[in-house]
């Protein structure tokens, strides 16, 4: 199984190409340039240097939300793209649970958190358990569904469950004095290595997604926003 | 403090630009080609879609061994080519310490293992422990020292240790069917996002080496091999 795994759902850009346990390429850019300058590029780059034939990818995954408007119709337009033009399926990932699987294996209450202004944060709480016989595997568990949550409500779910916690995304930069303030349990943040969007791990999870058949069309796929835009919610707001 | 970081001690080639908290990019292609079409093309690549002026970096991180006699040769030649152009000193980070650090924060024994052929592994055996108030940080704990081991001597080693074990690196292809048959610890396999050199934990793991002034001259810098070469062992035999 190859899949070619996007994701461009917050500042980064980031892409990878992955067959069964090898990941063959990841590029991933944490910088100030629109997607639509970076990603296929991106893509060409990761083609040239690996002399990938486009046609022999499986299946494109990608990270569908929630997260930057603009970034996940990029991502989205993209993905559809080449699912279209090559005629393969889709693998939808949530973007907090790839952020998630950046932290695989970990035992902490793992807490994505993206920014989602006023003091929202698109966020969830998952872990991972080692299960079955050695070599032992990983399940990867949900404690909260992918959410916009309050930044205090958050933090009072954390407090009630009472594990410790890691954090990743780019909410960390955000909320760090909130957190400092309000959280009683013990927590970390991720690494630099760990605490943004990156496709290897977008991959990852759409392997545990394809063994399961979980498939799109390229027709079909679309991006979850979790929210309205702020175009929607103004306009909500002035026909009230 | 910005660091560029190089790994190209085996098969994987891959180049990370780091700056303070932020993994601004990272470029890892796991294909065989050799190095010397790779490396300085993704540097290359990474340095015109970050917009880098090379001389803003202040230090080159380099994986300087064990491993691939020739991949680390190149390393070694393009890191020091670098400093001494942009007059900037080195950070030598060991390979196995490295791969360690794609799971950052794990609390089993986590053992790299690169194949080294004739029954031998580069190993090492480290952990991290949980330290500090929150946000509590991870204390980079070595159990073994690198250092080349046949693969049954190891097993033995992590037998006694008794502890849980993640494995990481090339030689878990090699070595499966040994480690299946002859270790009695639970143990599992890095996930593929952690299972190979990355620059990104290279450049991690020299932040905190920068931080304690672990600096060498460009001059000075040179690969760790842990063993002879192959013509220097025959060599050796022939001369007896």
């Amino acid at each position: 199984m190859k899949i070619l795994a996007i994701d461009s759902s917050g500042q980064v850009a980031s892409v990878a190409l992955a067959e069964d346990d090898t990941l063959i390429a990841e590029y991933t850019v944490d910088y100030k340039k629109t997607h639509s300058q970076t990603l296929l590029p991106m893509l060409d780059e990761i083609k040239k240097m690996t002399e990938l034939d486009l046609s022999s990818v499986d299946v494109i995954a990608i990270s569908n939300g929630p997260g930057s408007f603009t970034g996940l119709r990029i991502g989205s337009a993209s993905a559809k793209g080449l699912g279209l033009a090559l005629n393969k399926p889709l693998i939808e990932v949530s973007t907090i649970e790839a952020l998630a699987y950046n932290l695989y294996g970990m035992n902490e209450a793992i807490c994505p958190i993206m920014d989602a202004r006023r003091d929202q944060v698109y966020t969830g709480v998952f872990t991972f358990n080692k299960t079955g016989q050695s070599p032992y595997s990983y399940e990867f568990i949900t404690l909260v569904e992918p959410v916009p949550l309050d930044i205090s409500e958050l933090i009072s779910k954390l407090n009630d469950m009472g594990r410790d916690v890691i954090f990743t995304g780019d909410g960390i930069d955000v909320y760090k004095e909130v957190i400092a303030k309000e959280l009683k349990v013990p927590y970390s943040y991720a690494a630099f290595t760990g605490n943004r969007q990156k496709a290897g791990s977008v991959a990852l999870l759409a392997m545990a997604k394809a063994s399961k058949g979980e498939f799109v069309s390229a027709d079909d796929s679309a991006p979850v926003y979790l929210r309205l835009s702020q175009a929607e919610r103004e306009r909500l707001e002035k026909d009230k």
